[in-house]
């Protein structure tokens, strides 16, 4: 049996602005585990019709169908219709699954409405899939090409369905794979300039996979390679991955999957046993707000000073008068005074610093919205770094910050 | 044109076991305001042969079709020549899109990779969406039956294309209703509190139907009436809203849609001709963060000083040893010495002060995890008020800076 999957996620509820699927993580992610890949997912209310045409379409398309939810007792409950017609066979009703039923309803107490007999009947040729949660069994068919699973929608029926019934059955029919993932986390690159440095490399192999994922500043590549056993894959993920990481440098701040630049900034701190005080100007709380964000942070982070004024920058970081008079608040000079005035005054290892035009105003002809100069003092002295980014004043922040505490990393880690 | 809609989401991301699509939400929440129901929504990879297969079965079934996602400069992005093929229409450079493009790498002064030149491409007949936010256009196009939109996947691209370029093309040619919105936009209370406060009124009333959306110490009660005239929806808000305002009282900060708390407070900051200064210790630099936010913060922005340690509050904001000592940083009387500070040191109108305990470790028996003290200090004198969040950091941190700001906005509405 091959190795794609579709998911369809049953619930009118499911179509609202306010409720997304979550349900098809579960699956995925188990599914993920057997190397059967998700091709696609859909979520559709509960409309007969509708379904029973999703399901014959991903019956012919995919070898593993699974359907969650629209197992309840009630009318708008079709899921167990639309199967039975996609499938061309008829619902029987199982006296085994009716007797479960009524045990269930006479240990709880409470009298079985007539329209509960609906979850006792089965797709001919499927096996029941216990649900000790609930009342609605699942069901599991295997079809010409593959297998169709029937799994109720709530999750605390669902997971415990999928990991003690739907996974075991799936196990012995599908090909042995090994699946292993190597992940990049970048910054200092666009996504673009990203793709055209690395493509040459990762566009020879189908086998690994290579996507790209960006939020601002932030870039993970991740390859994913299958094959027969961990040597090959973990192989195939040295001879793509290798050629890359050379290629990104130190713009690879991690191939954790679980880092951040925050969590390795923070883990970098710790191992100097070094200390930073941060001087905001035009991110203005933010680098502060992520260096501050995870637990244990008060080892490290000493104190933000967010002097949004010359007199500020004067006041409280003994900025000298006329650095700023003569070269502009938003200068290399008032950057890198800002970082020294910052580490003496928290008494920190490192002073960092941002000083910018975050727009929409300001800003000279030298240096437009866009500009900010980033300034980093400490023992190995004092440097200042000048980016440019694209005029939007979310942008210039965020990136700002992103950049500010991508320096403190490159420091920390060409510090003895 | 009728009322189907269809929304695909790419990217072969939203298909693994770590991602929701919430884009759809977006989407769906203003179709659905147009009187539009979404009967299906997709989550497809980057595979260009499935999504083409895709669009063609959606255009078939439906009036509009809403692709989202997949726009972006890379081989991965497979959307446009998906929708072209899917449509049998070919791609064709925008002279103008072209244009747009160089104008804005020339304008954040980087080289354009030649790649990004496939984000020019428009099918043949297709108006182009502007984007202010990125390098994607969306693009737009009625089909015979219906109409079709390309839209990019970043929600703060997104959003404002759906609202200021999608719904208006769609209003014209949609079924003649008016519909009439109020919103309540609250902070103070939590969700189910809300909904107990406020569900006896709206309950029973099937129109105007009544959505709470909610993040964390920001409610959005919306209210919307669908009639035949502007009238008779607006007597329907009048009749539902006024006593949900005169429940909700002072937590409501505005009814205005596109306000947040952020925006409120910088309005009656200007109103008022009133400046602050921030002292932070537990939200860590959040607060000023979202103080300098906005365009022009400069005007009311002084500093913010974020004391991490004991030397620091002593040193920069001037808080007496004794009472660290007698009461502790986590205290009544620190968070009013540290308002009164960031108003003296800044030279502020007003001083705005957090100090708690955002955890995971620290607290005591009286001020457990979870605890913030919010000071403020002003021309009125010096307030302290004490909160108890659920112990989770990011909580504790998000929640006391809402909590901050709505110290403010309260002081300022209440001074003369």
């Amino acid at each position: 049996m091959a190795k794609n999957a579709e998911i369809i996620a049953i619930g009118s509820e499911l179509l609202t602005p306010d409720r997304v699927d979550t349900n098809s993580l579960i699956v995925t992610d188990h599914l993920n585990g057997l190397g059967v890949e998700v091709i696609q997912k859909l979520v559709i209310g509960d409309d007969r019709e509708l379904l029973t045409e999703a399901i014959r379409t991903a019956l012919s398309r995919v070898n593993i169908v699974v359907l969650i939810g629209g197992l309840g007792p009630t009318e708008d409950d079709v899921t167990r219709d639309a199967a039975a017609a996609a499938l061309g066979r008829p619902l029987l009703l199982s006296a085994e699954q009716e007797s479960i039923l009524i045990k269930r309803f006479r240990s709880i107490n409470r009298p079985m409405a007539q329209n509960n007999l609906r979850q006792a009947y089965l797709i001919e040729g499927a096996e029941a899939l216990p649900n000790p949660n609930g009342t609605a069994p699942g069901q599991f068919l295997f079809t010409d090409h593959g297998a169709i699973a029937l799994l109720p929608g709530p999750p605390r029926e669902l997971r415990p369905m999928v990991e003690q019934q739907l996974v075991p059955r799936l196990l012995p029919v599908l090909p042995r794979q090994v699946i292993r993932v190597r992940t990049f986390r970048i910054t200092g690159i666009g996504e673009s300039d990203l793709d055209t440095l690395i493509a040459p490399v990762y566009s020879k192999y189908t086998n690994p996979t290579t996507t790209v994922l960006s939020s601002p500043g932030d870039l993970h590549v991740h390859l994913r390679a299958r094959c027969e056993t961990a040597e090959e894959a973990e192989a195939l993920l040295r001879e793509v991955g290798n050629p890359i990481a050379e290629l990104l440098g130190d713009r690879v701040y991690s191939e954790k999957p679980d880092d951040t630049l925050d969590t390795v900034v923070a883990r970098l701190l710790r191992q100097h046993h070094a200390s930073v005080a941060v001087a905001e100007s035009c991110t203005g709380g933010l680098l502060s707000g992520r260096l501050t964000d995870a637990a244990g942070s008060s080892d490290y982070f000493v104190a933000g000073y967010i002097t949004y004024t010359e007199t500020q920058k004067k006041q409280i970081l003994g900025v000298p008068a006329d650095i700023l008079k003569n070269f502009s608040a938003v200068s290399e000079q008032v950057a890198a005074a800002m970082a020294e005035g910052a580490k003496r005054v928290g008494g920190a290892t490192y002073g960092l610093a941002t000083t910018g035009y975050a727009g929409p105003a300001g800003g000279t002809e030298f240096d437009p919205v866009g500009t900010v100069y980033i300034g980093i003092a400490g023992p190995g002295g004092t440097r200042v770094i000048r980016l440019r980014y694209g005029g939007d004043r979310y942008r210039t922040r965020t990136m700002g910050t992103q950049a500010a505490l991508d320096l403190l990393r490159k420091t920390l880690q060409t510090a003895n």
